[in-house]
């Protein structure tokens, strides 16, 4: 109902972060199954195609993608494979070295690895997004640059509006456009600076964005994540791969899952930021590209029609 | 080229014996690089409508199957992500017990499973054949009654041709057609009781079937392997169930792939099979259900169209 409020027409949820291939196939069936009892609501979409079909039917389309590579395994074929289970979205790493690449919180980035190159080209040549949302600068550029598609950064934002290892450079920003890239602003706390910063200052991020890199580069990438539960955040930040807290962008003082700010707390809140933007100086159809248009147009061009 | 010289349509290739679930992605994907990397000669078919399509377009179909359940492990949510990767036929179990039901040579059978029911149910839903080829007697007899959708035997022959576990009952016989069943005759030479057998003993056997149980209900699943290696026939019979030899149908004296007999050394010699069932007196209209037809009718019932 929160989607249908906010006039969200289509999602990316995650179905791995640290799951392995045989794991990963249970996560991705529950979608199946929700995609069966829930089928007045929601439709799985694998094309940009599939995206308008689901909203002229009155339905939420929903795109299957992974935040890490780890459901691949060492195994390149297993790319095709979740590519058939209909998954489009691939973020080459989370926050952690892969066998892809850095993540944004490792102390040394080696850039994309052999078996990364390998990952991106078949990622190219089956038609599923790259992500570099939580992936470290010299991997992301490395990817920016040996992509044959336009990338993407799903959800994160801007050094200049908050400095910390999970934003984006500036060098990032240029880059990603200059190849036709796509930029999802996040609306996590932990990554806009605080739930202080008001709507305003954050639709003038988005302003100095499109002067920076062009208005078609850029679309919302929130970050929402609906009932969170300890276990799962748990789950995001220390997968198996350690004992001990991680907070990523968080912090011991706060570990949580955050209060999200007053102008977005839910995506129903969607309509607010669209006026935000509108305020801003944005004219109603640039604004529509910022709100979807844009993802959209891309999603056609790597996904194909 | 064989399958091309016998004028082989459609083949139905195992991908799975004693395989887990992520084994099988692998295997799987293997038939996708080939589907790539051949696609002037083969073409995965998933429908009764592709499999006449490949064959309009001079391509041979590739349904992928399964001859065991073992990558369904104990987990009801992979009968659907397998069917999203191709999947269209499914032995519930090889020759032991499974979780479904019991092999044919299980020296007991308790018939199918309760776990062996969802499944048999899930694969009903979403258009799979249920194989119960080397499936036990009673677990044949409870799948023909359970399943809402005709159910086939793919590779196997009469006991009254050759009285095995591995061949099957008057009673199965007819119990399978009289709910809209397949019969498909093997051409394996432990199951048509040797390679002395003649072609004309053989067609013989198919006479006899059709006055049983009506020409509609027979076809051939030849059991041919080409480039049978001795690591995957051991595979085959002894999986990592057992560390002794298990040599099936075959014996100790005779443990490796058998010398097949004259009249059917490989698909190419279909022509002359199609031959042998004229000479038996079935007419042309016949002949071609049997050589193909019979098939194409009943995955359309199964898979839909």
């Amino acid at each position: 109902m929160e989607l249908r409020a906010g006039g969200v027409d289509c999602v990316h949820v995650t179905v791995a972060v640290w799951e392995s291939a045989r794991e990963t196939l249970s996560q991705i069936h529950r979608w199946y199954r929700w995609f069966r009892e829930h089928d007045d609501l929601i439709v799985q979409a694998t094309s940009a195609r599939e995206i308008v079909a689901a909203k002229e039917g009155g339905k939420t389309a929903v795109i299957l993608g992974f935040q890490n590579s780890s459901p691949f395994e060492d195994d390149l074929g297993l790319v095709e494979v979740f590519y058939r289970l209909g998954v489009r979205v691939v973020q080459l790493t989370y926050n952690n070295q892969s066998l892809l690449g850095a993540g944004c919180y490792e102390p040394h980035d080696g850039g994309l690895t052999r078996y990364g190159k390998e990952v991106v080209r078949e990622l190219n040549r089956l038609g599923m997004v790259v992500d570099l949302s939580h992936v470290g600068e010299q991997t992301t550029l490395d990817a920016i640059e040996f992509s044959q598609k336009p990338v993407a950064v799903t959800h994160a934002n801007p050094h200049f509006l908050h400095h910390i290892p999970r934003n984006k450079s500036d060098r990032v920003l240029r880059a990603l456009a200059e190849r036709g890239g796509m930029f999802g602003c996040s609306l996590y706390p932990h990554l806009i600076g605080g739930r202080q910063v008001t709507l305003t200052q954050y639709t003038a991020m988005i302003a100095r964005l499109a002067d920076m890199i062009g208005v078609n580069h850029i679309g919302f990438g929130s970050d929402a994540v609906r009932k969170c539960t300890p276990d799962y955040l748990n789950w995001l930040r220390m997968g198996r791969w350690t004992q001990t807290a991680d907070f990523g962008p968080g912090s011991a003082a706060n570990p949580g899952w955050p209060e999200w700010q007053a102008w977005f707390q839910t995506p129903a809140d969607y309509p607010e930021l669209r006026q935000g933007l509108r305020d801003q100086g944005f004219s109603e159809g640039e604004t529509a590209q910022i709100m979807g248009g844009n993802w959209l147009r891309f999603f056609g061009e790597v996904m194909g029609d």
